[in-house]
């Protein structure tokens, strides 16, 4: 059985002082940490590429992980909508050659936002199953920087650069549980980039995740015959404060088990998860976590994952 | 275990005169058929987008399975990299919405080219498995038509617009074997887009399909513990008449066997492969059947399909 054996991260240490955007938009430090959620927004230098982020996270992985020999990857999946250039190719091939892999390995990119680390590890765990496959790398890397238009304030307060990478394998400390998906494309233009710009009607994804997120993290557990007390922790995707903060309250659990932790970091699309339990869960002494990312396409999806 | 339950496809009625575009080029019409391969090039209608071809070819497959109830289709994937607008949302949440699936479809978009229906089969299936869900599409569209210079003699004879779905679920006729795959990077510009359009080098392409194919089909048939024997057909990418043929010499083994069937489709990208199924084996008598597909990244893999 696959599962997660290590994680590391790359945080551009550059980025923005997210007081000073809300000063320019008439947004208090109250507003900033209280509904954004972030005092500062990381940001990739000039001369960084979506797949150098990448390299960044995957050699932090390496090296916090010195028995993995790279070229013993055989599989590289790198979640991201901002990829190198002009999408053709696929990042991931670009991350291939300028990490070194073996040209044995196996490579594509999965297009998905917010939702896309637990997509990417059942996609990444089921591909390496079904191909006999035994050490996959799963990289987010969703530079919004790219995109986001700094006069938008609906937009420029909230997202982040980073990536993550998650080494998948044998005998893994985490295997993955049940897991549930969804899929709702009439939301589409609620998150959408037009003419390179990235729009996002906050209202109605603001609402669509406090439609959503709970109910799904309830029928799951239901699915697995589980309740919130069973949960060491939910590690949902950091929207933004005001998102995380009503979906734990919505869920009528136990509010307090939800990971609020994106003060560094600012919306890191698929990295955020990824990021939060390399920070909570890899060195915790949890037993069980519950992950859920949702936003563009719309798309969510919500997992379990336990020790085995 | 999941496989191949039902293979459709959508190949537009309109298109390009391939020997009229020769003609431009001071190309006859031995040099369209026999190296280009493809005298008509299918291109899709000013009004269409990648998700409209999807759902075309998707229609077909509900047309061609009345058994099969569109409510049940819990996995969508679309393999591209022209999807709608500018890739963020995912295409497959668009055709989500177009096709009236259920919201409860877990659904993404992988960017590969010309290898991508061969790690589609395995990433779809490998979900599937890793999730429990029973009725997957995995849908093809890229169609080359929005990127592709028409003035530019290296690309715009070889390209066609196509869509192709495959039903993946329990109980099938065709189930998956032995694949491998690889990946090279440092490949990368030798087929790529730079301000919107496309550029390839056609010869250092046509070296490395020389080089890769031939030899990664019969490692592959090696690893399976088959001769070419054992292989009632190669179905591998159509990337144009001469790679085929010349794939196929190369291969020493029986040149017959390799497909060649693209005179009203052109290259149409991660549809080529399917497209060949579609045709040649769902109504065929063959047991085993070898596919490869190979472009863009520079990526390839290879895999044998047979009858449980």
């Amino acid at each position: 059985m696959i599962g997660i054996k290590s994680i590391a991260s790359y945080v551009p240490v550059s980025g923005l002082d997210n007081y000073a955007q809300g000063a320019k938009f008439a947004k208090d430090e109250e507003f900033i940490l209280g509904k954004i959620g972030s005092a500062f927004l990381p940001r990739m230098d000039a001369g960084q590429e979506t797949s150098d982020l990448c390299v960044e996270a995957v050699n932090a992985l390496f090296a916090n992980n010195p028995q993995l020999d790279r070229q013993a990857i055989d599989v590289l999946i790198v979640v991201t909508q901002n990829g190198d250039e002009e999408g053709l190719p696929h990042t991931s091939a670009i991350v291939q050659d300028k990490l070194g892999l073996s040209t044995g390995v196996a490579a594509f990119d999965i297009s998905l936002g917010c939702s896309g680390y637990v997509y990417g590890l059942y996609a990444i765990k089921g591909f390496m199953e079904a191909t006999g496959l035994k050490n996959g790398l799963l990289v987010t890397a969703d530079p919004y920087s790219k995109i986001v238009d700094p006069e938008d304030r609906n937009t420029t307060m909230l997202f982040g650069d980073a990536a993550t990478a998650t080494w998948m394998g044998e005998d893994a400390t985490w295997q993955l549980g049940k897991a549930k998906f969804g899929t709702d494309g009439s939301g589409a233009p609620h998150l959408k980039v037009s003419d390179g710009v990235f729009f996002m009607n906050g209202r109605q994804v603001f609402n669509f995740a406090l439609l959503k997120v709970p109910a799904h993290l309830r029928e799951l557990l239901d699915d697995s015959g589980l309740n919130s007390e069973d949960i060491d922790a939910f590690c949902i995707h950091q929207g933004s404060a005001a998102i995380v903060d009503a979906v734990a309250r919505r869920f009528e659990g136990e509010p307090e088990k939800f990971i609020k932790d994106m003060v560094e970091t600012g919306n890191t699309v698929s990295s955020s998860i990824p990021l939060l339990l390399e920070k909570h869960m890899l060195d915790s002494s949890w037993k069980r976590v519950a992950i859920s990312g949702f936003g563009v396409g719309l798309s969510w999806g919500s997992a379990i994952i336990h020790r085995p």
